[in-house]
C-alpha cells in the first residue's frame, strides 16, 4: 500500500490543517525538504488535549496525545504537497512533552507520533528523533511535536 | 524594499555580533543554508535580559525579548554573509521561553522575532516555527531563540 | 591526525551504538547530512548517568556526561558511514540540560561535547549550537545532544 492507501485503510482523516497560533506556517518546503512548525494534539471537537503528563495524563494517553501530533504534522504536510505519497523520508522528529521534574517516559510517549509514521511510511517512515520533557506548552498543550521530510 | 533597505529605514543597529558564551560559533554557512546559534535578547548596553516570564516578566516585555534575539541572529548572520539581500528565504525558528509551569503564552512571546523576519523580509521571511516553555536558559536569559535562513 | 588517527590516540572507543529507547534510529543519512537522535552520556559499564545538574551533579561532572553525550553520538554516526573521516563538517548541536530554575550554566555543560567535537575535527568540528534546561529528560539523564554532520 501507498502512504495515501494506508491512509485511506486507517480512516484517518487529513483535511483540517491547525491553524498556527502565531505570525508563522504550518510548513514550510525549501528545495526538497518540508519543515513543519510544532504541532500539537487536536482532539476530535477540534479541541486540544491539555495537560501535564503524569500527573494530569498517564502516559497512554499521552501517546495518544503524541500521535494525534502526527496527523496534524501529517495533515499540514499533505495540505502543502497535495500528496503524501511524494514523501521519500521522513527525516527528524522532535518531541517535546509538558512534564513534571520526575517524569522520565518521553520516550514512551513520543512512539505514538514514530510509530505513526512507520505505519504510514514504512521502510520511509525510519527516522532520528529527539525527545524531552518540558516545563510547559503553548496554551497548556500536553505534547509539542516538529519533523522534518524528504520530498520526491 | 530590500531587506537591508528596510534595517536602515527602521534605524537598526547589527554591528554588534553578540559574542558566544561557549565552544560555538553564532552563524555557520554549510551549502546554502546557515545556521544560526541559539541567541538572547541583548540590550542597548550590552548586557542580556533576564528573568522568568510569567513571573519576574510579562508577555509585553518578553516579546521585546524576542525581537532581540531576532536582531541577535540578523546581526550574526548579516556579519557571516556581508548582507541580508542574500537571504532567500527564512526557514525555521526555534523559541525557548524560560517560564513557569502554569505560563502558556510562549508563542505570542516569539511572535516578536517572527513579525521581525516577516517585516524585514517580507515573504521570504516567512516561516515554519517550534515555541516550548524551559525551566531555565543561560546566563537566565528569558528567550532563547535559534534560527535556519535559505542563502542565494 | 585525521579524526580516525586522533580517535585512535586518545583510546577512544566508539565500538558500542546506543540502542534507541524509542521507534528511532540513532543515525540517519539523507543526502550529504547526517541527522544523530538525541544521546544520553553513556558510563563506562553500559549505564547512563541520571541526575539533575546544579543539585544532583556539578558542572564539571556535567561537563564529562556531555563529552560522553557527544561520544555516543559519533559512536552512532560512525557506525553508519564507518569512518569519521568522512566527516564534511560537524554543523549543529542542540544541548538539553536536565537542571533546576536556577541553574544558568547549560553552556558551561554543553562545552563538554564541543570541545571534543572541536578536539577530533579541529575546524570542521566548528558548529552552530543551542543550550536549554529542560525540567526532565528520558531515563533520567542529565544531557541529552543531539547533532547534524555533514558528510563527503
Amino acid at each position: 500500500m501507498t502512504p495515501e492507501e494506508k491512509i485511506k485503510s486507517l480512516n484517518i482523516n487529513l483535511d483540517s490543517v491547525t491553524k498556527p497560533i502565531g505570525s508563522y506556517i504550518p510548513c514550510l518546503i525549501v528545495d526538497n525538504f518540508a519543515y513543519i512548525s510544532g504541532q500539537g494534539p487536536k482532539m476530535e471537537d477540534g479541541s486540544f488535549a491539555t495537560g501535564v503528563v503524569g500527573k494530569d495524563i498517564d502516559v497512554n494517553t499521552a501517546q495518544d496525545h503524541a500521535k494525534r501530533c502526527g496527523l496534524a504534522i501529517l495533515s499540514a504536510l499533505r495540505s502543502e504537497i497535495g500528496s503524501l505519497d511524494k514523501v521519500e523520508q521522513v527525516v527528524k522528529l522532535n518531541g517535546f512533552v509538558c512534564c513534571h521534574s520526575e517524569f522520565y517516559d518521553q520516550p514512551k510517549v513520543i512512539n505514538g507520533c514514530s510509530d505513526l509514521m512507520l505505519e504510514i511510511f514504512g521502510s520511509k517512515g525510519v527516522h532520528a528523533r529527539a525527545a524531552v520533557g518540558v516545563i510547559s506548552l503553548p496554551a497548556n498543550i500536553s505534547v509539542e511535536i516538529e519533523a522534518i521530510f524528504k520530498i520526491k
